[in-house]
């Protein structure tokens, strides 16, 4: 559900880091009428210029302050590796009253590495929209990627109200449902639903790789039994997911830890010809399925 | 490519077991005119009467005898772990000149279980039509399940040409693109693309459904993070699954070995917070993903 019959909701949106996300919220933010005038920064001059060229904002720079002057939202769309140094860059640049938000996977990490260097005034309210696909930068956006995906918000106590409702209402209307939770939470459930699945798959699809010339090309051939989904997942942003499994180290290893367990067990139970609980573990994850189809996320 | 305008290649196919697959073939040797007559055999009385009910065979039996009476070729499509007992069942049913082939996703297995109870002039074609759903039973099945899909045989060595010829034309009639090898040889690359996934997979599903209640919930609310794809393999059949293991684990076991060593290795550059390391891995695997958009099976 998109909503372009009301008014904008923010003058000057700049929007730092034009890659797949930053690029579709600049395209939804514009078309649906969200914001008078989006730009952004970027420190790639090549982004820049492929931002002007498909026409996505009104200015791109890789001046932060030229970007960020009048915006009365900043949205951070960088690497969460690169918030501390965001955060440093962007502090002195701000007026009282912007509102900061994030779109980066990992939510302590806001807290801790762009609170700090807001000034008095200015709001900070992190976000995740629980949303991707697979390709990166700028050419990769388009508007409608959030449309019937979640955003979760993690504001810290005593976050500003209006700030809150001001991006909850942003999210909303590029099609998002929005969710409020603690960032700590938050980096607890996504290590499971996202960060830990990813980890598998960068793994499996680097063993496939390293096997024999021959047989690797059969992997690739034959990928439609299962490993074909991995490397679609596989084959995300590598300097995105590298920042986020050293922003959120303590979950991924935590549910690694769990994981290699379990895996030990089966495999335990593959060696000693353990029919019986390879079938009962099989058909408890049937129903885990079925919740997801239930909750209408299949 | 699916070829109608020929006359049949079999009089009578008796399908033994009346699931995804073999239901799904049923429905194409019929509507495809490859085989006269399809009549099918399962020790469960209800999948019978539901294969009548969906008017996909002739005839529906629990009693083996009288499914395969006449037959010119038997598919067998039952979980490999039943094969040993399939095998001695049908052995003393069969005449001179039929083939017997199957659909079973472990190969080395099929040769082993199946082999020694075939009697002189019976010709054993084992088969592999890389295809497949998360859903089970007769109903789920259906007749273009196979297009645009690989299908393996492994022939032994000497075994019959004209056999393998009449196989491999069913095959291809019904839209897949057959590849020979040895039975080994395709347990060893199934084991990575396939086996492996699904007992990851199987793994992850498990270790989210033992999380706090309600962590779970959550987990199913944000599945579309990576999680919600492992779900949908950790829903395929648990007997079916079962067996493959339990069939497949030398091959399972020594790529599993792999997997974890190489798991083992990004969980330390995590928790050392070792960033190159982690983004040149992911930097690779990208490449394979590339390689099966260049094979055109994505």
């Amino acid at each position: 559900m998109v909503t372009t019959d009301t008014a904008p909701l923010f003058d000057r949106v700049a929007i730092v880091g034009i890659g797949l996300i930053g690029s579709s919220l600049a395209r939804a933010l514009a078309e649906y009428g969200i914001a008078r005038q989006v730009v952004c920064a970027d420190r790639n001059p090549e982004a820049c210029a492929k931002a002007l060229e498909l026409g996505i904002v009104a200015e791109a720079t890789t001046d932060l302050a030229a970007a960020l002057a009048g915006a009365d939202l900043v949205v951070l769309a960088t690497p969460v590796g690169s918030f501390a140094t965001v955060g440093e860059a962007i502090g002195p640049l701000l007026k009282r009253g912007t509102i900061v938000t994030d779109v980066g996977s990992v939510k302590q990490a806001t807290l801790r590495d762009i609170g700090p260097h807001l000034p008095d005034g200015v709001h900070l309210i992190p976000g995740h929209p629980v949303a991707g696909t697979e390709h990166s930068g700028p050419e990769a956006g388009f508007a409608t990627l959030f449309q019937g995906r979640w955003c979760i918000l993690t504001p810290a106590t005593g976050a500003d109200r209006q700030a809150l409702a001001r991006v909850t209402e942003m999210w909303r209307r590029v099609g998002s449902t929005v969710e409020i939770m603690e960032a700590s939470h938050h980096d607890r459930v996504l290590a499971i639903t996202s960060h830990l699945p990813h980890l598998i798959a960068y793994t499996i699809v680097g063993t496939a790789s390293d096997l024999e010339e021959d047989t690797k090309s059969e992997v690739i051939k034959f990928s439609a039994g299962g490993f074909r989904d991995f490397t679609r997942i596989a084959a995300s942003d590598p300097v995105m997911w590298r920042d986020i499994f050293l922003n959120n180290r303590e979950a991924v290893l935590e549910i690694l830890q769990r994981f290699t367990e379990d895996l030990t067990a089966l495999q335990r139970s593959i060696r000693w010809g353990e029919g019986e609980q390879l079938q009962d573990h099989f058909t408890k994850t049937r129903a885990v399925r079925r919740g997801i189809i239930d909750a209408k996320q299949a």
